[in-house]
């Protein structure tokens, strides 16, 4: 019944479902991620709409969602078709749930190549998806760790950025080239002059890797995290399973696969990329959201204002003098900013937690 | 049982209760206006703060609020000690409503004052306001119109002005005028010029006069006018005064007691003023709501925002980057806007209005 590509066979699609959003409270919440919400009013949420994307390139017993306790039950009421879960016990950064995932995949299948994409991100033009992933499956099979980047749109000062160097001439990836460094956040003046050298594309954390490649970098880079992972993976088909996962867990290292792996790999040369020509976003706040096109609440009198409002409906909302307004109202909180502040959307739930008003958060 | 002071007994007060303070939607609607309201918390309406104000002054029997057939209802509901209530066919303005309350009075008591007290202002200091009224009804009684000015706090260009002239000597009302003029809303350059002489007080509609001698100017500036209120009052305590009322009330000219009487008496001396140094304010719209230091909701999580946030309850408010921030919420809909807008909060019923949506004007 598969659909998916026979070419990308040996392709195991991990998906990691963690982070809060919490600069879109109130409508994320730590119980009520962002990847768990319709954002975009699709009809599915962002982790559905991941879903969708991938089972077109991989059957479904070949993605595997890592998420945490809280969300388990969710993830799997979101996902019928979802076989594969893995339940971090506490969250420890991307490494762990990339490695655990791609540790398990590894024993069952020694060939496998594994790419990981976030749960909670935007992606238009599926055609161009396909295409950069499928040419990032290739560059991968020659042993290279491929990440691929983001054709930016704007000098975006949100994002990591990934330098690219000399082409690589993959077969069948006339678009892959190494990596020569991936780059923090950037200032204003350093993202325009990445704009205009070309060479930069905004890291979406999209990696796509042999698994026993990303092990083996482990093994040599981290290796009292990889042993742990180790250790899980041989007990995970087994009856300890649980049991060893609890017991090893917690000792891992809390670290992010870019600081890991993808950084110091790069400075010897063993990182790829393949430039991704789609849509992308990770609506990383209201602004982000508004800049989508998301509409929102139809009926509002806007008098001299303009911008996006959102609530659970039944109510007329009016903004007036206020340009990039953004409105946001759920059963038992409101937000009211403006896209220029978007970012400090997330000093709210931290202000609340603070105040012991937990429930809100 | 009255606590009334003796040297009142001849003052009825009315009561205009009208206006639907559009400037202050949603939480004022055409059906449930302004005067309805307990805007600043204090657990009674603008209508029953006006009224427990005044019958310190007068007994209940001798107050008398007109209004119309939409909010009758309501009134006898908050006033349950009313016993005089005018039922305006339809609103005619000031003068009518005013000139038919005082004309059935004038039929009753030929030596009576009247004042007449918007049913939707906010006065503070009760002391200082008895003492005006009473100065008023001293100069009142020798024949002149009497107005109370309020002492200005800033140069408001949201009030008309009154200029005062020579002293008058009144027994036992050392602070009265002679009124030089009215002046309309000024610009800020003529307001700030009118503070400065310190010879203006603003016109907050305050007008204490001998029945005779309002019926009396009315007789020679507004004859028609005149003539048709006294077939109403002469008909008012027998079986035909709906009857009447309904026939008349339609023909009577639509005219505030300012243009009618105040302005053109003014210009031969027959208008006086005493100041009124109470705190006063017509609430007119949401900053001066807020001025009041009307504190609205607690519990408002504020980022790099202050304001006026008033809800239903139940629901955590948070403001980012928004200073001088409105937010008011009722059970049908959500006002978003700033201070320095809320004058153009009037726009927002008006394009409800246009639109069709008559149940949320």
């Amino acid at each position: 019944m598969s659909t998916a590509p026979s070419d990308l066979d040996d392709l195991h699609v991990i998906i990691p479902a963690g982070g809060a959003g919490t600069r879109l409270w109130p409508l994320s919440r730590a119980g009520r991620p962002k990847f768990l919400l319709d954002l975009t009013g699709s009809g599915r949420t962002l982790l559905q709409q991941t879903w969708d994307r991938v089972t077109k390139l991989v059957p479904p017993e070949r993605v595997h969602v890592v998420t945490g306790p809280r969300h388990a039950d969710a993830v799997r009421a979101q996902l019928p078709g979802l076989t594969s879960v893995f339940v971090e016990p506490s969250p420890r950064d991307s490494m762990p749930a990339i490695g655990l995932a791609t540790a398990v995949v590894l024993a069952r299948h020694p060939e496998a190549v594994v790419a990981s994409f976030a749960a909670d991100h935007v992606i238009t033009g599926e055609d161009r998806f396909a295409d950069a992933v499928a040419q990032a499956v290739r560059t991968a099979r020659t042993g290279a760790v491929t990440t691929i980047g983001i054709s930016p749109r704007s000098p975006s000062t949100a994002f990591g950025y990934v330098e690219s160097g000399a082409p690589l001439a993959v077969d069948g990836a006339p678009s892959a080239r190494t990596v020569v460094r991936f780059v923090e956040k950037p200032d204003e003046e350093t993202a325009r002059a990445y704009l205009r050298a070309g060479t930069f594309s905004w890291n979406a954390g999209m990696f796509v890797t042999r698994a026993d490649v990303l092990l083996g970098h482990l093994a040599r880079l981290q290796p009292t995290l990889h042993a742990g992972l180790q250790r899980i993976a041989a007990a995970w088909d087994g009856p300890d399973a649980q049991t060893v996962l609890e017991a090893v867990w917690p000792s891992l290292t809390r670290i992010a696969i870019d600081h890991a792996v993808a950084e110091p790999v790069s400075l010897t040369g063993g990182i790829a990329t393949v430039p991704g020509r789609f849509g992308w976003d990770d609506i990383g706040d209201f602004a982000a959201l508004h800049e989508l096109g998301v509409s929102g609440d139809t009926g509002v009198v806007w008098v001299d204002a303009d911008g996006l409002v959102r609530t659970t409906g039944g109510v007329t909302v009016a903004v007036v003098g206020i340009p990039g307004a953004v409105v946001v109202q759920t059963d038992d909180a409101l937000l009211v900013t403006t896209v220029e502040h978007a970012q400090r959307v997330k000093e709210v739930p931290a202000a609340l937690a603070a105040s012991g008003r937990t429930d809100l958060v």
